[in-house]
């Protein structure tokens, strides 16, 4: 598709027009460095003027970007993750921030719907500068892509600081998670002060929106770690098949999903009644990079892996009978199986909305597969996953697991068109 | 697809009937270690009396593995990488490659055609016993599964030994690849006796094979390395778009096709004139990881990594004029731009058939992407990519990339029905 070439006001444009007139002049530095200063004067003067080369808005699902929430949530999981965690720079402030925020806005409305990051682009730019997009998913379509933003614990109070003026805006909930037995995690792949959670069918188009993001951080926020994942190991609407995570079993059988919207407003929207109140139609976003020693597993007997699991490996139907979808009648599995002890009824009815992925980065020295699920789940209130994560303390597959990553993050509200992701925080 | 469970001999059917009897004691005492001796009694006795409960066989394009080249070669390029290279164990023999290999062609016959990796499969063994399969691809379609199998320079001999009997059947051109300028290599992704490239539609079916065929390996070999990719960067079909590399650039216009027989023949597959014969109708495979320095390359202006490549961003047409599948008038190209370095009028005619992927595995500690492109190559001699990548020593582009890994591997050809990939080494 090609963009706009006239002399229209950004403003009466779709996407551009919901997401302020386009990257900020930092922004665009990010973009422009190594460029000098024509890129600058290109960039910010005649951002709207030039043809994007993306050709794939509308077609293959673009979601919208802007709502009463944030997609990449209830949204049907995707194939592919790409999860990034930022670092706020030394010595920025409050106004970097809300910048930061409106450029991510502004450049993920984009790309969601198939376009390049800005109306220059990836070739619609001066000779003389870097392009403004990388490149790499011109001709691709939207891809389902979700760019899900989150608040790190850190964002509002570090090392004793209130560094953006949000201390006392912090959600009392949102404080780094306990320590859980077993935990081994590394701070590489632990925490951030910022959080993206990107998704799409094509991993090319996941990467893609990471990069830009990250490239539009310059001199604001750095990327910390980020993670890649596939073959989504939850299902979210009723019509996905449920998956099989790598221990090959079906996992997330009785998630929550999207159309049921009495247990996402009792589960994983944060209510208006909620404190605090800018986080009303949000979530609480919890990571857990879960090492799965597959090689160990692999030689485990399959009555006892199913026994862990407290379902049959084949169809996935529980242990005390019926098919996959028959509610597992819990006296009769394990005590310590993983279905039982993680199961609402075990847990005082906590439910949680799962979204996690698997992941293989290759080997370690020994030849085994470095390999596991990158666990995301989202909830109303962070309390929910501590209590399944307690619950599953005794769980028999803790000796297949090692946790080596965490994190938290409060994800706030969508943003309506013509605001950014955010905005309620800094709202007086 | 529920297999077959009557009492058919197992030569009868199809895809077994092409692959021996089934596993070896020793294959399957890799996919029973732990589970004791019941595992082995009920593998090994009654191997094709179970049901597979994979559904998928005959959907989403299975590829023949039998033929007279081995699939994945001219296969049109698939979504997904995942290659493996390794080492066999200390104090095997000749015997033990010669069964790893019947192994590995029984259980590649059966995943690419979408089964479980033993008639057993994930589900159907004794209670008792670890699964001979690992499950995770369970209910997943054959998703163009291919398996390539391939023998390093240190399979025919290593540190002076002649450990499998095959020293004088060594090709004299396989021998590891000489240094090359600005080579940086590690040794964890570099090398191996043995390779496997597993390319798939979907990565859950391409990492189920390589864990599968790591397991099954037990004993004999090992795994040494291996790497992820995906977005394919060739194409190897007229009907395929050429896609992009994560310079944001279209690349492999001019890749040899899976139909043009005559360029096939005269630049990919071993004649039967060639030396030594045991080769005719195989290949020679080059892996090169090759890692992208993105954020340098994003700070790059515009016509400078137009300049670099020596073709425009946008469509991907040469420097020279007219579109992408126009011909470059090289001389009108930089001297040192990858299209003219690389292309067969500056190399004496010489081509290859790239196949090459994708690969971001994360970050590195100052939040640089750790990403770039996965190379593969398949050509009749070692000396094709010698000469391209000698060529390619004053290529503007070496500036942003570093070669960290690199690989050569004898790729023996197809198995016919009843035997096994390499058989034709073994004969005398």
């Amino acid at each position: 598709m090609v963009d706009h070439q006239d002399a229209q006001p950004a403003e009466e444009r779709s996407p551009d027009a919901g997401a302020s007139r386009g990257l900020s002049r930092r922004g665009l530095l990010g973009l422009a460095v190594g460029g000098g200063a024509a890129a600058l004067a290109v960039g910010a003067g005649a951002g709207y003027a030039v043809a994007s080369s993306r050709s794939g808005a509308g077609e293959a699902r673009p979601y919208d970007f802007f709502g009463e929430h944030q997609a990449g949530i209830v949204t049907p999981v995707q194939e592919h993750l790409h999860f990034a965690s930022f670092d706020m720079m030394p010595r920025t402030d409050r106004a970097d921030l809300i910048e930061l925020l409106q450029d991510w806005t502004y450049a993920a409305s984009r790309i969601t719907q198939g376009l390049d990051v800005s109306a220059t682009g990836a070739v619609g730019g001066s000779p003389e500068s870097p392009p403004d997009d990388t490149g790499e998913a011109q001709g691709l379509p939207a891809s389902g892509l979700t760019v899900t933003i989150g608040f790190g614990p850190t964002l509002f109070e570090k090392d004793g600081e209130d560094r953006y003026g949000i201390r006392d805006r912090r959600p009392a909930a949102l404080e780094r998670l306990p320590a859980f037995l077993g935990d081994d995690l590394v701070p590489e792949s632990s925490d951030g002060d910022l959080c993206i959670q990107v998704c799409a069918d094509d991993p090319q188009v996941a990467v893609h929106a990471v990069r830009n993001l990250s490239r539009i951080a310059f001199g604001r926020a750095r990327l910390r770690w980020s993670q890649l994942g596939y073959g989504k190991t939850s299902r979210t609407t009723a019509d996905q098949q449920t998956p099989r995570n790598l221990f090959g079993f079906k996992d997330g059988t009785a998630n929550i999903l999207a159309d049921d919207t009495a247990a996402l407003d009792e589960n994983v929207w944060v209510a208006a009644s909620d404190e605090p109140s800018w986080l009303a139609g949000g979530s609480y976003l919890v990571a857990r990079k879960i090492a799965m020693l597959i090689e160990t597993w692999d030689r485990v007997r399959l009555s006892e892996q199913e026994n862990i699991f407290g379902r049959e490996k084949g169809e996935g139907a529980p242990l005390s009978g019926g098919s996959e979808f028959t509610e597992p009648r819990l006296a009769k599995l394990d005590a310590n199986s993983h279905v039982r002890l993680a199961h609402p009824d075990t847990n005082g009815g906590t439910r949680i909305l799962r979204r996690g992925f698997n992941y293989v980065g290759g080997n370690n020295a020994l030849g085994r597969l470095d390999a596991g699920l990158f666990f995301l789940s989202y909830q109303r209130d962070p309390q929910q996953f501590v209590t399944l994560q307690r619950s599953l303390s005794t769980d028999l597959m803790n000796e297949y697991v090692r946790h080596v990553g965490s994190g938290l993050w409060a994800i706030p509200p969508g943003a309506a068109a013509g605001s950014y992701v955010g905005e309620s925080l800094f709202a007086q």
